[in-house]
């Protein structure tokens, strides 16, 4: 509990300053905070030095689904080190998925005292992931921002970028959607709306109710009536019939997708939904992890996978062939994250049929560079491991 | 057909020859043939240069399986060359599977003038490898001899073998069983069993009736009572309580897994054993590609991996991945080959519970060295892509 106080001391007053330092700065001062300095010391035992710090993600707009509002998200930002070459690592805990910085710090001191002094080679991937997996259930974005680091540590080591690696096309990524959050402003949502003008693809995050949903999609498309809408129910919606009505309602108005409109509990209720909709209905919520899909199959068009939920993208790179060869569609989403889990995210990119990687672009602060978009299109580069650095 | 009757012509020539050159010289005689010569021009127009030339690989023993007896193999060696660097392949092609050198050359031809002009980066795998699959159905060995080299030459770019790159363990590879193939002469059969002392397991081809199948187990168990066996039928029982019998009479004669025991098109006569065999129940003939994965599920208890059934390493990888979400076994097995498709079928060794790889220690004359057996066990090293050279 002590190290537990001390990292929360620490970490608040790194957060409070977190949005002014670069993380470049925040990384050197290595000595500064009890999380890194127990982590550097724990670590210094084996090939592998994992270090982390809190880092608190601005949001451009307070951001509203159905369940709560913030205008911040807590993140932790790692680095995996190896015979002088460094990875990168992210993990974003909105807070209705139970995890914080204080539990993410608490599972990567069990990962460094645990899990890493067992192993020297970065290669050894599966097995490092899976002793990470099995040290606690749960825990998916801490168990994520290892896997993204120690991937983009051996992208390093091969010189080449994971889309390479994993033989995509680069030129197969989808345009990612925007999100227009809930406001209670029409104004607000206008203005959302104007500058959302370059995006290709828009995603509307619904279930607020009949008058608050149809009022949000009016107010867009009274300002941009063509460019597609992605909708997020968040499990917001009750009444499969009435979701199969304002399923019609939406698709008149250029709707194209529906992301899990009820409870993820409620698999009749998407099967029924599924063989009537006329647009394809994705388990978001109702699709974790790679256990999930096989039940998914006929309850849903397809999933979204999210390196926060199933625990980054070993499993994410599972998930795809698993999906493809039970004929689902495929769709990546984020959290609201830095550059950091974006670029690990669109490297699966161009198997996608739908992408929502926009995390990046909704934070005023985002830490890092990486994947681009190009007029909205996922545009990976050539760099090797994830292709990001801190800015 | 002037192409075909020249070729067949040349590959006459150098099928005669095979046995006593070495593939380098093979190889070093680019211009002497029809197959190479055609191949070369071909491919020198874009960024890749594929080569082959037929291979007769001799058996050290004639072998039998309950359709057919043969003592050699025809096999076609690839080589897929980029920027200065060669990767390797091949293609076994068996008699009863209906492939030839001929088809394989034909084949090959399409690959050189559809394809390879339209790709400059290998690393476009999952285009080149589907474009390739495109081509024509059927012809897996010949695919297959394009997706290893492909592999080879990009493991040897990220100068890493495979087994590394998809994060596996080389010491969680299986003893891979040797084959002891039937014989009407009692004496080769104890022959054929003494030389096989130093395999960890055995694997015997049944399915040539009741007094052949249990003379073969009596006559190895005389002189081996202990070492494991593996049984494949090819399809050769008929009766599934036949065969229920027969599986608990092997059973109390240590045999410890059935491959293939009735046709591949009763699923649910291999249903009903499944639910009441005491051994394993292994898909071989019943499981070609990945797409024959899911319908499996229930009626065999795993899979066996072929290369040459599944056009190669890539689909190889994904139907592990199914495999594994979908909780069938897995058993990675093998044509006659050389020491070059061993290879990269044994970078998927790690994942497999039982492996069949004497491929070419069945050979009298491997051409090539790569994976090599360690008092059985398949033991991998850490050359980039397959590991192999020739000899």
């Amino acid at each position: 509990m002590s190290d537990r106080r001390s990292f929360l001391k620490t970490a608040g007053a790194l957060v409070a300053g977190a949005a002014l330092l670069k993380p470049s700065r925040l990384f050197a001062a290595r000595a500064e905070g009890g999380v890194s300095q127990t982590s550097g010391s724990f670590s210094s035992k084996g090939a592998f030095a994992l270090s982390w710090k809190p880092f608190t993600g601005q949001l451009k707009y307070s951001f509203s689904i159905s369940t709560n509002t913030r205008s911040s998200t807590p993140i932790i930002l790692t680095q995996l080190r190896w015979q002088g070459l460094v990875g990168y690592g992210e993990a974003s805990m909105p807070p209705y998925l139970g995890e914080s910085q204080a539990s993410v710090d608490a599972f990567l001191q069990r990962v460094v005292a645990e899990v890493l002094p067992r192993f020297d080679d970065p290669f050894r991937m599966e097995d490092i992931l899976s002793e990470v997996d099995r040290l606690a259930p749960g825990n998916c974005a801490a168990k994520a921002s290892v896997d993204i680091a120690l991937h983009d540590l051996c992208g390093k080591i091969m010189g080449q970028p994971w889309w390479k690696i994993w033989g995509f096309d680069a030129a197969d990524t989808p345009c990612t959607s925007y999100t227009i959050g809930w406001d209670a402003s029409d104004d607000i949502v206008r203005e959302k709306t104007h500058e959302a003008s370059w995006a290709k693809v828009l995603k509307v995050k619904l279930g607020r109710g009949d008058y608050e949903d149809k009022r949000m999609i009016t107010l867009i498309r009274e300002i941009n009536p063509d460019t597609p809408i992605y909708i997020d129910a968040n499990q917001g919606w009750k009444n499969k019939r009435y979701v199969l009505d304002m399923i019609h309602w939406l698709k008149e108005r250029g709707i194209v997708m529906i992301e899990q409109p009820m409870s993820k509990t409620d698999l009749d209720g998407h099967a029924w939904l599924t063989e009537r909709s006329p647009l394809p209905i994705i388990a978001d919520e109702a699709c974790q992890r790679l256990v999930d899909i096989p039940a998914l199959k006929g309850a849903y068009h397809g999933i979204n996978i999210k390196l926060m939920k199933c625990t980054g993208m070993r499993e994410a790179r599972e998930m795809v062939s698993l999906a493809q060869a039970l004929d689902l569609k495929l769709m990546m989403g984020c959290m609201t994250e830095t550059s950091v889990a974006i670029s690990a995210a669109a490297q699966l990119a161009p198997k996608m049929q739908w992408a929502d990687l926009d995390g990046n672009v909704l934070l005023s602060n985002d830490c890092f560079t990486g994947m681009k978009l190009v007029e909205g299109k996922i545009t990976l580069n050539d760099l090797p491991g994830l292709g990001v650095s801190p800015i």
